[in-house]
């Protein structure tokens, strides 16, 4: 089969043998906002050569403004409710057989909505992984997914806009003015965790980034270490307070910024390889019974 | 005298008679940013045909980037330490006696210190008004102030980030890009200040004007008033619990707001007129006994 993940930026096509071990992958930039519409077109331009009849996508080509809507599965959710939800897609441009994976929704205590697309894919392989009991899975990026898993399935979950606020401080606000480009400072970073963890206001906590350069305590390259390790340790107090086991699913640098966040906030942490879409992918179009 | 507030973006003119009432005023777009460093040009040009030999100005041309760097002064402080900290510029190029107010700075419980420029000298009028006692004083704008008064002077202050990070998330983020402008919609800020008062991380929380947007709980037209009702509910979740009479010093439109959110979070608030500069540089030269 072919496994495909599909996102805003770019898109990841990996062809799996019939025990979803990976044989070959490709990767091109026409992710959602470069592809223009143009799916079938963008899909056999990356695929072409690879003669396998079934095609299972997942991200944000199903969402409303991907290739087409798939509904979001309701959490509490597994394997065997998100592969339920799963459709199939018609097109006349492409002789295969195309299937997207829904994205993942709930609803927080307070009545607010949520939504995931593409990390519910992630979650599935680790899914009968983390075995029986009670985990937290943290998925860092743009919006940082915390997801609270019981006994395999995704209980409920929370996104947070840390990696999207840095990106938008760091380059368009007067803080992002005063910083340097510069490898990640580990003490400012630590820093920046351990202000997050005190009383008061994000919003009071951001402009002490401009008076602690204003003061010297903090040079123009150690500012945006000190603004990640802020949003990320504020991000991180809303982590459940018992003890489950925490996993982070990230890439290398992201994952030894977050693992360091949770080791000053008394949290040891399992890290887990950010690629595991394929293997997710595999897993639901088993469980849906697909023909391989 | 002439009054003079200067500040990042543009900078206004009064002429005060002998009892600090305005005679005339003028305005000009020649900020810190715009006027380039051509201060006493800018200045002479602004004032031409006022013969008054007296010239008091506050605001960010007496910081590090403006004319002159004028220290800040330590809270607590009230007319009379400030008073004490004005420096006199000399210019050969302008034929007048110039002085700068000094920004104030404090130092939060966590040892994160916090500046204003501009506002010390807003406060300044308000003072000698507000009688013995405590009292909060709300600045609202880019950079927020919340300034605790004790008998008479400012004991200390903190700066929230609240209208710029407004104004990067509706400019440049993914929040921004769903909004449509329209007029402040009441109902949906009041909703947004109302979600701020609940627990959870800001970073979660402002993920949720995506979701909510998504699920048709609010329209785009009503995003944007959400968003600031989150903000400013935000901000005022730092306002000091004990029961202070809460003063605000705004604009219209923006004390309407800061008014509306603190009557949701069961505070009652005296508003007072934004322009109080004038009579603030009025008193502090008075205080210094500078010859008028």
């Amino acid at each position: 089969m072919i496994a495909i993940d599909w996102g805003s930026s770019s898109l990841r096509a990996f062809r799996l043998d019939r025990d979803g071990h990976r044989v070959d992958s490709r990767r091109s930039d026409q992710g959602l906002l470069n592809a223009d519409g143009r799916f079938a077109e963008v899909l056999e331009t990356l695929i072409d050569g690879w003669d396998d009849a079934l095609v299972v996508m997942a991200g944000m080509v199903g969402s409303r403004q991907g290739w087409m809507e798939v509904p979001y599965v309701q959490a509490p959710a597994g394997v065997q409710e998100i592969a339920a939800g799963m459709c199939r897609l018609q097109s006349a441009a492409v002789q295969r057989e195309l299937w997207l994976v829904p994205g993942l929704s709930c609803v927080d205590v307070h009545g607010t909505p949520d939504v995931m697309r593409g990390e519910e894919t992630q979650l599935c392989a680790l899914l009968p992984v983390l075995g029986p009991g009670r985990h937290a899975v943290l998925l860092p990026g743009t919006h940082s997914k915390h997801a609270r898993v019981v006994d395999g399935r995704i209980e409920r979950f929370s996104t947070f806009m840390t990696g999207e606020l840095f990106a938008v401080l760091r380059q368009h606000s007067l803080l992002g003015r005063m910083m340097v480009d510069a490898p990640l400072d580990a003490a400012a970073f630590a820093e920046g965790v351990a202000m997050a963890e005190r009383d008061g206001s994000l919003l009071h906590q951001l402009f002490g980034v401009r008076t602690r350069a204003l003061f010297d305590q903090l040079l123009p390259a150690q500012l945006a270490s000190y603004l990640s390790g802020l949003l990320i340790g504020n991000e991180l107090q809303d982590l459940d307070a018992h003890s489950a086991p925490v996993h982070v699913i990230a890439a290398d640098g992201l994952a030894d910024a977050y693992l360091s966040a949770l080791a000053r906030v008394g949290r040891t942490a399992t890290r887990h390889a950010e690629d595991t879409v394929a293997r997710g992918l595999y897993l639901l179009a088993r469980a849906r019974e697909l023909p391989m």
